[in-house]
């Protein structure tokens, strides 16, 4: 069962906007078994958009395109899909009920012809509802091959497809099962590991693949196995990752769950009643703010406090000033104090601090670039990490928030 | 002059990563007059590879690859090139002087044969230096189409694009010009300014197209021209806007500059030389981590403050339990005193707070879900502000944190 998503609309195309779509529609068809063969995004013309409709069709058994589906003049993907298809266009009551029950709920100015032609659908659609906004979905069913369309924006996009479009595709295709299994290793470079692991790689079965996904000082390997049963393929993945255990069982540290970081984190606090603060310099927030984009987070973070300035340490966190003159700003004294001084201020179990010098200059620190200091302080334990990222300020960044997660993690093992 | 993007890498097509680099490539070449026709994602197989190149080949004049690069079995793309162009490998002296000094400057384990293979390069192939890791990009000449390979690691792939692809692109074609200029509209829905402005969108001359951008509160109009006289390009376009000015002028204000919001609220801040501090509940450090993303940011940036947990607006802000309990913990009182207490604690010259109910349940909070307040206080106003952002999680704290931005841009207004 192969799917193709196309994303229609020039802001993709001149770089004004990332594609978030495509990977939240790939990860959910996959959980249902639909492979995704190809990812393409293209203008909102006609040619463009018919040229890829025939080029898909004869690739793929379900077709998801996002995008164009506005009520302005620049939106095409409608009325491309009904000349397309041949068709011509009626009004669908609901539809029409449900715009003009948008626009008398929020909407301030009156609602107008265009905004009704939001219901003009074309006679071979079914018409897909969309909660969040005035674009309904579309689905087409022609010449053995499914044509969704849904809205370009995301949580209109993800609505839909989560409850419109997968029980849909579930009812009527047999699907084949699909399982990853990601394994983390930490310690050795993948050329390293490739080696190693050379003759078992080779001696894979045909239905299970390997990648490597080197990443931020560690390497995921990402075992695929597709096929009828998913018992089978669940117990032929874990019998290679048990033959390679005896290989590099040394570097294997754990699986990548369908879970993020943050949300494996705050399952272990909550299980364990635990509350937790940040205090971040050189990460600036992010720490926290990706605790918090997750509901439920008021559960145990309890918040956190940012001293970016050097002099907010010292009004803000009460860190006395010759320490930081003795020390550095960036220093394993500093990251230390900074996290004691979070935790009794916000009377959290657990605290998280950050220091570190992200370049591109380096400010106030003597450290040198790519320096991060990161704390953990509770009741059990105080301790500071020492790390070099090198010299990217988002790549520190980034490894900085990873290895600060990891490092809470660790508190519960 | 058009360019495509092929991405390889089934971590895309299986949604594990997010495509980020097509959007960075799509800039920067637009930004030097060449357009990018199609992004197409592929899985990281021989026959797709190729058959995507032939697709490609009959369209593109310049073809941008990235991914498949990596050391490994699994990565594909210099061997599929390589054939693809009956070509045969010879060994670059200063790659693989490059990838020895990388593995004695960083990495632990000794050197190997797959390290040392990132040497071999097709003979046809200009080799682009990889500052930042072992695989070098390829620029391919063939048959009138320029083919650029690319690692997928962003780091690395955008250093090699600014500073060894960008540069040969500028000097072997001749390039039109591209001028994009987007509208900041706020108070009118799309369709509804797409129904005032009908006879002018209708009257636009051919070289400028105009797109509609509704998102979060506010539609932007994007009016790109394109043509081989810069100036012509910029003079029609804004002849545009002063036609629309007419129009539409009421809810037009301003335009959406190179720059995100945080670069110009950042240039604001050092050119007035004034210091920031950010208390934020709802968005939870994502306002900070924005500022902070960038180098320089301790210039005017003095911290943050999260206080998530109702106890900690209390613990750590001092705001007294008793006005809390008054007023709940979102309403446009404590959002104020988040403000003001932040402002002082860190001695900043202006301090935005927000509070807000993100949902999916209302917490502590009594305030309708998508509530949510911005307070900005300084020494010459103390404002607050309420919304309603609806009833999704992820577009509450979205629209939450450009409102704020908003108004801290306004501050200097």
């Amino acid at each position: 069962m192969i799917a193709e998503i196309i994303t229609i609309g020039d802001e993709i195309l001149i770089g004004q906007i990332v594609d978030t779509n495509s990977a939240y529609i790939s990860k959910k068809l996959n959980s249902i078994g639909v492979e995704v063969g190809q990812i393409t995004s293209i203008k909102d013309t006609k040619e463009h958009i018919t040229q890829t409709l025939n080029d898909v069709s004869g690739r793929a058994h379900i077709v998801i395109i996002t995008g164009g589906l506005g009520p302005t003049n620049d939106d095409l993907t409608k009325k491309t899909l009904c000349g397309y298809f041949n068709d011509s266009y009626v009004v669908n009551e609901k539809v029409l009920s449900h715009v003009e029950k948008l626009f008398e709920k929020y909407v301030d100015t009156p609602i107008s012809q265009l905004n009704r032609d939001q219901a003009l659908i074309p006679s071979k659609a079914i018409a897909l509802n969309n909660e969040y906004g005035t674009a309904p979905g579309m689905w087409f069913d022609e010449n053995n091959v499914v044509y969704i369309s849904l809205p370009g924006v995301p949580y209109e996009m993800k609505a839909l497809l989560d409850n419109e479009v997968l029980p849909r595709l579930q009812q009527k295709f047999e699907r084949p099962h699909i399982v990853h299994k990601t394994i983390l290793t930490y310690g050795l470079g993948e050329s390293a590991i490739a080696e190693k692991i050379e003759s078992w790689e080779t001696a894979l079965p045909n239905h299970i693949k390997l990648a490597y996904l080197p990443s931020l000082g560690r390497v995921r390997l990402r075992l695929s196995a597709r096929g009828s049963e998913r018992e089978f393929l669940e117990n032929s993945i874990e019998s290679e990752i048990e033959k390679l255990q005896h290989i590099i069982g040394d570097i294997i540290k754990g699986f990548e769950g369908e879970e993020t970081l943050e949300e494996q984190i705050a399952q272990k606090f909550v299980e364990h009643k635990k509350t937790l603060v940040t205090a971040e310099s050189c990460t600036g927030g992010e720490v926290a703010s990706r605790f918090t984009s997750y509901p439920g987070a008021s559960q145990y973070f309890k918040g956190s406090i940012v001293t970016y300035a050097t002099s907010s340490k010292n009004d803000v966190l009460g860190i006395p000033t010759e320490l930081i003159d003795r020390f550095s700003v960036v220093s394993e004294e500093v990251t230390l104090q900074m996290a004691l001084k979070a935790r009794k201020l916000f009377k959290a179990d657990v605290a998280i601090a950050t220091t570190g010098n992200a370049g591109p200059t380096k400010g106030d620190s003597d450290a040198e670039l790519g320096t991060v200091y990161i704390a953990l302080v509770s009741e059990k334990e105080e301790k500071v990490y020492q790390f070099n990222f090198g010299n990217k300020r988002e790549k520190v960044i980034e490894k900085a928030v990873i290895k600060a997660q990891e490092i809470l993690l660790s508190y519960f093992s």
